[in-house]
C-alpha cells in the first residue's frame, strides 16, 4: 500500500464557476451527490462567493438552502468553502462581528471546511475568519494566492506559510487559480513548506488548468508530499476549469501514490455531469482550450476581457495593447497584489484610465487609490512613493498601516435593520447575511422567491 | 544550460488528423510555414495514410504536391511522416517493390524523417521500408506501438526496441495513440530501452492526450532521458489529440531540461491556427474534454462510435454494453493486436458478429479470419487454438507464419498500367503511388484534379 493523496473535487463549485458562469441548478446537482458523498473524497468543494451570488442573482435559490441540502445528501463528506476572508462572499470589508455571525452560521448549516484566502494575501484579513472558524470547532485552512512577481519567491510563500501556521490553521492552501504553478515551483514550494512547518503541516493544493501544465505540478508537488489535492470530475474539466480527477488516479498508477477513491463511483458522477453539461453549453466557452500567454503577459484571461468591454465602451478598442503593457507597469506600483478579484480589477481599470488620459495617474478610480492608500491591506512589494503621492493628493484621504477592518464600527443591528425592511425577510441570520453579501440581488431576490428555484439549462436540441 | 528536450510538432498532420478529421486545407498551413521552419523543432509531421486520404477524397489536392510544397516553404526542419510500414498508406499489404518506391518517391519529393510502424506490432512488417529508408540516407524511425494487456509488459516492449535497433533504425518511437501510456510506464519503458539499446540510442516519445494524463508521462520520459517529444501548437491540441507544445515548454522552467523553441515564432503560430480554428468547426467535436474510460475497457473513442454506427445500421443498438463486453475477449483469442487501424475494426466488426449471431466465430469477417491465419502479421500473445481451427474451417485457407508480404508477387507494372488507363494520369511514379493507395479515389480525383484544391473550411459567421 503506498502513501495515499487525498482528493477535494470541485464540482459541485469551482468547476461550474470556472466553465458555467457559476450556473448549474442545484436539481442538477442533487443526483450525483449520493455517489460523491460514498466516493471517498477528503471533501467536497460546494460554496463560495460566486455560487452564493449566482444562487440569488440568476437561479432564485436559497444558497443557505442549498447547503443544507447538500449536508442532508451528503452526510459523509465534509463540505469546503472558499471564504474571502474579510471580505466573506462580498467585494467590501466587513466588520469582525460580521465575519464571526456569517462564519458561525455557515458553521452551522453544514460548512465543514473554510478556506480562507484574501486578494492581496495581507494575512491580517484572514486571522478574525480563521479564529471564529476554529472557535466553531470546524477545520479552518490558510490560504496562499500563488502569483508570480519579482517579490513572490518561493521563500516569500514559506514565510507566509510558517505566518498562518503561527495562526493556528488545521491546514494551508496553495490556491494557483490562473495555473503559473509550474512543476519545479511546485515541488520547491511545498517541500519548503513542509520544512519550514513540519512534516505533519497539512499542504492543499488548488491548482486550475488554463495552462495545461498543472497536473505535471500536482505530479510535482506530490513527489514534494502534499496531502490534498484539488480536481474535478473529468466531464466538467480543463480549460479554465481544473484537472480531471479520474487522470490524477491513472498518472498515480504504479507510482506508488494512491487515492482512497471508489472509481465505480466515480464514474457514475462522470458520466451524470457528462449528461448535464450540454444543457449548459449557452454558458460555456467555444473552445476548452489552453492558454500559456499568461506565462508572459502576467494577465488572467478573465482580466483581458473584462478589460476589451472596458474600452468597447469608451470606443477605445484599439488602445488593448497599450492597456495590456501598461497592466504589469500597474501592478508594480501597487506593489504587485495577485491578480484576482477584486484587485484585478482595480489594476486592469487603472491602467486603462492611465493609457487613456494619456498621462499616468493623474485620474485615479477611487479603488485604485484606495488600494495604493492601504484600505484594501498590505502587498507584499514596496508601493512607488510617486503614485501614492498622487493618490493622497487626489483624494486627501490618510494612508493607513493597519489591519482596514480595524477602521470598521459594529454593524450588525444597522444590516439586520436594513434586511428587516425588505419584503419577505424571513427574520433569520442567514437573510441578514444575504443581505449583508449582495444588498440589492437580496432585495430583489427574498422578494421573487417564494417562486423557488429557475434551471436554466436548456434542451440541447432546443439551445442555441 | 541543461538538456535538450527536442520536439517534433504535429500540427500540419496528427493535430488536425485527430481534431478536425484532417480537413485542413493546405492554404490554411501555408502561412505559418516560415514561423514552424525557424521555430527551432527537430522536425515537423506533416504526413502520412489520413492526409494523402482526405487530400484526394476531400480537398481535390495532389498530397505529392503538397509535400513539394512544405519542403519549399520549410527548407530548414526535417520533415517527418507516419508510414505504415508494408501497408504503406493504405490498408493492405504492398509487394516489397512497391514499398521501395513509395519511400524513394516521398524521400525525393522532400520527405526527410520516416516513423514506420505495424498496427500488430510485427516487426517483419517494418523491415523492407526501413531498409529502404536507409537506402536514400534519410532518418529511419522504427516504432513500438504502445497497448496494454497481460502479454504486453514493459519487458516485451524493451526487446522489440533491441530488435529495432538490430534493424538499424536511427530512432525509435514510442507511439501511444490511445494516451494508455501513465507516467510510471513512461519512465521505466523509457529508462529500460536507453538501458538495453545504449544511452546514444535516440528515443522520441509520440503520445495523445485523450486520457488527460500524458504530458506527466512526457516529464517522466524526459526525467528517464527521452530525447525527442510530440506536441502541437497550444491552439489545435488537447481532446483526443495532443499535448500543447507551449504547455511543454512552461513544463520544464526550473527543471534543469530545455528545448530549443523560439517562443515568438511559437507565438505567432499559435495565433495563426487560433484564427483558423473556428473555420472547422463543423469537422469537430462538441467538446474537447478527457475521456479515462479506455482504462478499463481498453476501447479508444473513435472505436466505440465505429461500433455504434454498425450496430445502428444493423438496428441492435440495444446490443452496444454486450458488444462492449465482447471486444476485450475477441481481442485476447487474436492474440491481443493493439487497437490501431486496421485491427480496431477487425476486433470490433467480429464482437459485433459474435454478439449479433449469439454464437462466438461461427460466422467471422473475412478480415478476422485472415487475422487469425497470420496474413497481417504475427502478433505477440498466442490466439485461441478453437478460433483459429473454426477460421480455417470457414476460409479453407493455410495458417502462414511468414512474412505476408513474402507471399506477394512484384506489382509495380500492373499497377502502373492500370494507373495509366485512367484519365489525367500523369505519367509520373507519384501518380501510380496515389492510384496503389486508393484506387477508386484516386480515379476520381485524377478526373477533378485540375479543378485545383478545394477549402472546406467556413466563415464561422456563416457556418452553422
Amino acid at each position: 500500500m503506498g502513501r495515499v493523496v487525498e482528493i477535494t473535487d470541485v464540482i459541485l463549485r469551482d468547476a461550474h464557476q470556472s466553465l458555467m458562469a457559476t450556473r448549474m441548478a442545484m436539481e442538477d446537482m442533487v443526483p450525483a451527490c449520493e455517489d460523491l458523498d460514498n466516493a471517498g473524497y477528503w471533501s467536497l468543494e460546494c460554496w463560495g462567493g460566486a455560487t452564493f451570488d449566482a444562487c440569488i442573482r440568476f437561479l432564485n435559490e436559497d444558497p443557505w438552502e442549498r447547503l443544507r441540502t447538500f449536508k442532508k445528501l451528503m452526510p459523509k463528506t465534509p463540505l469546503q468553502m472558499l471564504l474571502r476572508g474579510q471580505n466573506l462572499l462580498g467585494y467590501r470589508h466587513y466588520e469582525d462581528g460580521v465575519v464571526e455571525r456569517f462564519v458561525e452560521k455557515a458553521a452551522k448549516n453544514g460548512m465543514d471546511v473554510f478556506r480562507v484566502f484574501d486578494a492581496l494575501n495581507d494575512l491580517r484579513n484572514l486571522k478574525t475568519a480563521i479564529r471564529a472558524v476554529k472557535a466553531t470547532g470546524k477545520h479552518a485552512q490558510g490560504t496562499i494566492c500563488y502569483t508570480v512577481s519579482p517579490v513572490h519567491t518561493v521563500e516569500a510563500f514559506i514565510q507566509m506559510a510558517t505566518e498562518l501556521k503561527a495562526m493556528g490553521v488545521d491546514s494551508i492552501a496553495i490556491k494557483d487559480m490562473a495555473a503559473l504553478l509550474t512543476p519545479q515551483v511546485a515541488y520547491d514550494l511545498v517541500k519548503g513548506i513542509k520544512t519550514a512547518c513540519g512534516a505533519d503541516t497539512l499542504v492543499h493544493l488548488h491548482v486550475h488548468s488554463t495552462t495545461g501544465v498543472t497536473l505535471v505540478s500536482i505530479m510535482k508537488a506530490i513527489e514534494a508530499g502534499v496531502d490534498i489535492v484539488d480536481t474535478s470530475i473529468s466531464s466538467l474539466a480543463l480549460g479554465s476549469g481544473h484537472n480531471p480527477t479520474e487522470s490524477l488516479v491513472a498518472m498515480l498508477a504504479g507510482t506508488g501514490y494512491e487515492t482512497k477513491l471508489d472509481m465505480d463511483r466515480i464514474l457514475k458522477v462522470k458520466r451524470h455531469f457528462a449528461k448535464i453539461r450540454p444543457r449548459y453549453k449557452h454558458f460555456m466557452a467555444d473552445y476548452n482550450g489552453v492558454d500559456t500567454e499568461i506565462f508572459d503577459s502576467q494577465i488572467p484571461g478573465g482580466m483581458i476581457s473584462n478589460m476589451v468591454n472596458q474600452l468597447k465602451e469608451m470606443e477605445a478598442s484599439d488602445m488593448l495593447q497599450d492597456v495590456m503593457e501598461e497592466v504589469p507597469r500597474v501592478r508594480a506600483d501597487a506593489g504587485y497584489p495577485p491578480l484576482v478579484t477584486p484587485s484585478s480589477q482595480i489594476v486592469g481599470s487603472q491602467a486603462v484610465f492611465n493609457v487613456l488620459m494619456g498621462e499616468r495617474y493623474g485620474t485615479q478610480t477611487e479603488e485604485f487609490s484606495d488600494l495604493m492608500l492601504g484600505y484594501y491591506g498590505s502587498t507584499l512589494g514596496e508601493k512607488n512613493p510617486e503614485v501614492l503621492a498622487q493618490a493622497q493628493g487626489l483624494t486627501g484621504k490618510a494612508v493607513i498601516t493597519g489591519r482596514p477592518a480595524d477602521l470598521l464600527k459594529p454593524e450588525w443591528d444597522q444590516l439586520k435593520s436594513e434586511a428587516a425592511a425588505l419584503a419577505n425577510f424571513d427574520g433569520s441570520d442567514e437573510d441578514v447575511l444575504t443581505y449583508a453579501m449582495f444588498p440589492s440581488v437580496a432585495e430583489t431576490f427574498f422578494k421573487s422567491r417564494p417562486e423557488g428555484p429557475k434551471n436554466l439549462g436548456k434542451d440541447p436540441a432546443k439551445a442555441a
